[in-house]
């Protein structure tokens, strides 16, 4: 007999909203979420059919795998709306590949692709009034699966939870960023899991950004685990450098988490004839162009905060400033994904994916 | 004002045992649980009063930060119970001391000694009827710390959960294990958090342990990241070569966990004149052992499964089978440490601790 995808999710509305009382003009980044979450479990071999219920806390064993051995992966994406209320999302089956590419990784099941995406469209039409139009605003969707199976034996979970929860949000990061290039700390190794989104990778990251921080640096620029001589990507963004008027990034390997800003920003150098080199960086070639001018600018690409300048690095003890230059590729690149986003601009790759 | 330390737990008794409900000679390990459980909320930066109540689920937020972020650790010991009723722990002032290493790490705040002693002896009072007599049973206990503030913002969580949960056990490996030494994957990077219990180190190793037992190898000896060449440690045991009559282990670095088996078997070797190096050993090393029949033993050393001897490894296609040995040091180590633990031997060393 051949299951047929169920295509029937089951939805429980919230009896109120919670809209009036959130103050879209200060929203603290994750803090806050819409009336609605999905939630699909993996249970006897398989995933069950999907609900749509209100966003509630949940019940869960402390024995869950979960918490005990970090079986978790997760994306974020985001809905955006345009000045006639039509939503979209941007690349959203980059984010569908890539969880499962997390997940094989974790060893947790794949989850289809119909329901990730029907998951999404009933969710953003129940929850639409939450995106609000206009540059800057967005709904951060966060998709994620945890393992759930009450056991803790070192052995991969029998069960699971895919859930998609939302939050309102405005730009990520506030102003310009100083980094400092990793020296001592490491965020991932040669067959390990940094190209995923596990759980796991970013608690790893919070002690080590947190001394940056008590230097006055806000995020850590890691290097490769092994000689710490090649600059690989930021905490949430992959990070490009600019020498002369040629674009630089590393090259994707097991890692770096291959972003979809990332991608979008090579392809649309491509579109406005920049030169961009996919390549391994040093941090002494980055030093070096930085002593003698030729280094323009640094800045992060992630879906949080879309493009992030950096002001200054630090490394070795030594501390670069950045200076601000005008038509920035930064400012370039941010105004035409979020044009494309919202919208407002043409396009041409096919990255826009209306929800009807 | 200088805060007392609170000496109260609040207890709230189960009503009725499940321990009748038992079948203590078929036990899976980590999927039976005792009556209560210890739980000790971080909030407004400081621990609060802990409690002991009775084991169950709990209610949490699907945005709380243990489950996208990994911000987790844990802690694995046993309880022991010789022929008299009396209860016993082995060295835990040296899990109390790691898992607040781990936490550091993970930029969670540590947990008070008195907390951690005064929970343990009560929550093993109301809960010693799990605890069998007889070498080889025991009740294992699972301190576990998990980020709780509901914030996807990728930072350290503000609250914290500190819990207890406790599983009666029997051996955890059946029988002799073949490994595979790690040539492709990682468990660690240097200037990581392989040193850490960190829950996502475990989660990590899943599908690469899925991929060696698909080959008929139930774990993985982890190597150096950087270069495959040096061993380490299995996943959830440090590992010891015979080569004649020299025991050797791989010294403690930030990628392993410095484990208080390990460091037992080096003083019991010490104590019985056995010769123990701590230094870096070669894959090449072992297999050319092996090649000329040098290596007599290889074995695992951890708190769930004590000594786990190992009768074959795999390499580069290779696979070598280590012959039983009679007298092994694998028995050995594994009787001396269980009659210290079931207080059948002298305590040398002051690792026995008594609940009393
Ligand atoms: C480690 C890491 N690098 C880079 C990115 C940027 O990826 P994307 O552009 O797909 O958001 C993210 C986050 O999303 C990330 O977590
Ligand atoms: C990675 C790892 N190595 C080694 C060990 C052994 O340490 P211990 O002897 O303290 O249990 C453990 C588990 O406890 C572990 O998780």
């Amino acid at each position: 007999m051949i299951e047929s995808p169920i295509n029937e999710i089951d939805i429980v509305k919230a009896k109120t909203s919670k809209i009036e009382k959130v103050d879209f003009n200060n929203l603290a980044f994750g803090k806050t979420f819409t009336d609605h979450m999905f939630v699909c479990d993996f249970e006897d071999g398989k995933w069950q059919t999907p609900k749509i219920i209100p966003y509630q806390a949940m019940t869960i064993e402390p024995s869950a795998r979960v918490f005990h051995y970090g079986q978790a992966v997760f994306e974020g994406m985001k809905a955006y709306k345009d000045e006639n209320d039509r939503v979209f999302l941007f690349r959203p089956e980059d984010n569908h590949r890539r969880i499962n590419k997390s997940a094989a990784r974790m060893a947790i099941p794949e989850f289809p692709k119909d329901y990730f995406f029907k998951g999404l469209s009933e969710l953003l039409n129940l929850d639409k009034d939450w995106i609000k139009p206009g540059i800057g605003n967005s709904l951060y969707l966060r998709p994620f699966v945890i393992a759930t199976e009450p056991a803790i034996s070192a052995a991969p979970s029998e069960t699971y939870r895919f859930m998609i929860i939302c939050s309102p949000a405005k730009a990520y990061y506030k102003g310009k960023v100083r980094v400092l290039f990793a020296e001592k700390f490491s965020r991932s190794a040669d067959g390990g899991v940094g190209f995923a989104k596990a759980a796991g990778n970013y608690g790893a990251q919070f002690y080590p950004t947190s001394l940056a921080q008590k230097k006055g640096f806000q995020q850590i620029i890691w290097t490769d685990a092994s000689t710490h001589e090649y600059l690989e990507e930021a905490g949430t963004m992959n990070i490009f450098f600019r020498i002369g008027n040629t674009l630089i990034t590393a090259p994707n390997n097991d890692r770096i988490l291959d972003g979809i800003t990332r991608k979008s920003v090579i392809q649309l150098a491509k579109d406005l004839g920049i030169e961009c080199e996919v390549r391994r960086v040093s941090v002494k070639e980055i030093r070096a162009a930085a002593q003698d001018g030729s280094l323009k600018e640094i800045f992060g690409a992630g879906t949080a905060a879309v493009i992030s300048p950096i002001s200054a690095f630090e490394h070795a003890g030594d501390v670069f400033e950045i200076d601000d230059i005008e038509e920035s590729y930064a400012s370039l690149f941010k105004q035409g994904i979020l044009n494309i986003q919202h919208n407002e601009a043409e396009d041409l790759h096919g990255w826009r994916f209306e929800i009807k």
